[in-house]
């Protein structure tokens, strides 16, 4: 049997199925180069970043004895706190596989969720392998982050939301991506629609991928980026045909085009954004993103960042600004 | 003829007339001490604060002929701004009458809202009465940032959305409170609700006359607060009746208390408050609001922080709660 792909249709039935369990989250106007934009504001977010989405959908599916034995995630926190908090609420035992240097805030927010963690070392061991094995020995059901037909669709009611409150399909949604779940999700929300996926550079492989029509991964000497949500090195075949399919670009962003994103929402949006979260901002201020419009959307994907180092990054700004 | 007093009519007409003009503001859920509770984030309010709702009820209700002679208000800040950009859209001339310490994140979001600021002494000067003094000169109209039926009713849209969003009356509010003009209203939106207002120490001269049945003024050696937005020195007859007679009371909160409910608000709202805005939270944090339930609301009521204090805010909190 041919396996199922994402579709639109799959996207509205999750987005239906997950309405009662994640937060709509608002989209709100803001002004920029004198035209009046919206920006969806998904680090408000339960768990602070879309990742609830996915992981509601995908667990609302499991059957009865799925449920029984529990769930396993690798994630560097974002999907890990979406599949412990889902968990949570249906009852459901989770284990995250979250490498040491995973930000604390995200951290100790899992824990506090409930979910037991794993820890490993990103440059040494696989996570995958570590979340495969740990599957196997208790029979939990691996929820993946971004390659799986359910959490891509869930994903993309950010999508359905987005035109709902629109009142119409934008023109152009401009959208953090990583492994690509979010972005392939609204992607298929929002047929019609010009979707930009942004990344930092360096691990812009979706960009490449996009741009030369065949999945390339991160290189191993990848830069350092404070992105630790879309630290992916490589996509699926899932997320970048989707994205292909529709006509999606990218773009990438710098770290210092990302840490004025941060303080821009802080100051001019008073949200938090992470620095993975802030990257469509980014590439918006940048002047990155292509003509924009009163129907073209901004998303924040998360705003998980450790207090200090938002601090620093906040405080780094204003210096720089100061007129 | 009996001077108009705010009324529940009033704020339920003025919600319908200013709704095409401002923000409505997410009312978001979040937990505290294994209780769901709700904020209602009016620091996502266009201008950074819940002000722009008042000042928009009030120009509205020019005449042709007052709107040709302009506009003139006295403030900090947030007023400040919730004037200039109801006056921008309107196409009305503001001039606004700013402390010299405002904080410079609003003096220049004000000036880019094209109002004409005149900076006062506010140690050395009544900034009533050069406010006075502009608008006899000019003949422009005096908008009052609290003492004012139509401001109070403005502002009390706040509850008119929190009643709908939460799709029944809450049942209490915990609330900042600078002249009371948000809190009046609030009351006035939501008979049956109790209403707690929250002042920042030393400030708290709405809860010493609640307490004790009449008003009384900020004393003059009233300690310093970062809470710019809430130094107020003398509430009006119109706020203390309002909220006197819908039996509020009220609590003070220490600076420490801010600054670690702001610093909360960050990591588990992704919600930027400024000092002023983020004294309800404190109170609930400390304990000090009384009772709560899964019908609380805490109101988050500005966002307009110079980015340097806040940097230091965060790094401080950060710091002081390293486990």
């Amino acid at each position: 049997m041919t396996p199922r792909r994402p579709s639109t249709d799959g996207v509205l039935a999750a987005a239906t199925r997950i309405a009662g369990d994640v937060t709509r989250t608002p989209l709100l106007p803001f002004e920029h180069g004198g035209i009046r934009l919206w920006v969806k504001a998904e680090c408000l977010q339960h768990g602070g970043s879309f990742k609830l989405r996915g992981a509601t959908n995908r667990l609302l599916q499991l059957s009865e004895e799925e449920k029984a034995k529990g769930v396993v995630a690798f994630s560097s926190g974002n999907h890990a706190q979406g599949v412990a908090i889902a968990a949570r609420r249906l009852g459901i035992a989770a284990t995250i596989v979250m490498p040491f240097d995973a930000p604390r805030v995200k951290r100790e927010a899992t824990e506090a969720a409930g979910a037991r963690i794993v820890p490993f070392d990103r440059a040494t061991e696989s996570r995958e392998a570590i979340g495969a094995r740990l599957a196997q020995e208790s029979g939990a059901t691996l929820v993946p982050s971004f390659d799986d037909v359910d959490v891509i669709e869930g994903q993309g009611s950010v999508g359905v939301e987005i035109a709902e409150q629109l009142g119409r399909s934008p023109d152009k949604v401009i959208v953090p991506c990583g492994g690509g779940g979010l972005s392939a999700g609204i992607a298929l929300a929002l047929p019609g629609t010009q979707i930009v996926v942004v990344e930092p550079e360096g691990w812009d492989d979706m960009t490449r991928s996009l741009a030369g029509g065949e999945i390339v991964p991160v290189p191993e000497d990848a830069p350092p980026t404070r992105c630790d949500a879309l630290q992916t090195k490589l996509v699926s075949p899932l997320t970048f045909g989707t994205l292909r399919d529709a006509g999606a670009r990218g773009v990438a962003v710098s770290e210092a085009e990302i840490a004025y994103a941060m303080a821009w929402a802080a100051r001019n949006l008073r949200l938090v954004a992470e620095p993975g979260g802030a990257v469509a901002l980014a590439a918006l201020l940048a002047g990155k993103a292509g003509p924009v419009s009163g129907r073209t959307v901004v998303v924040i994907s998360g705003g998980n960042v450790d207090p200090l180092v938002y601090a620093g990054i906040i405080a780094s700004q204003a210096t720089a600004t100061v007129r």
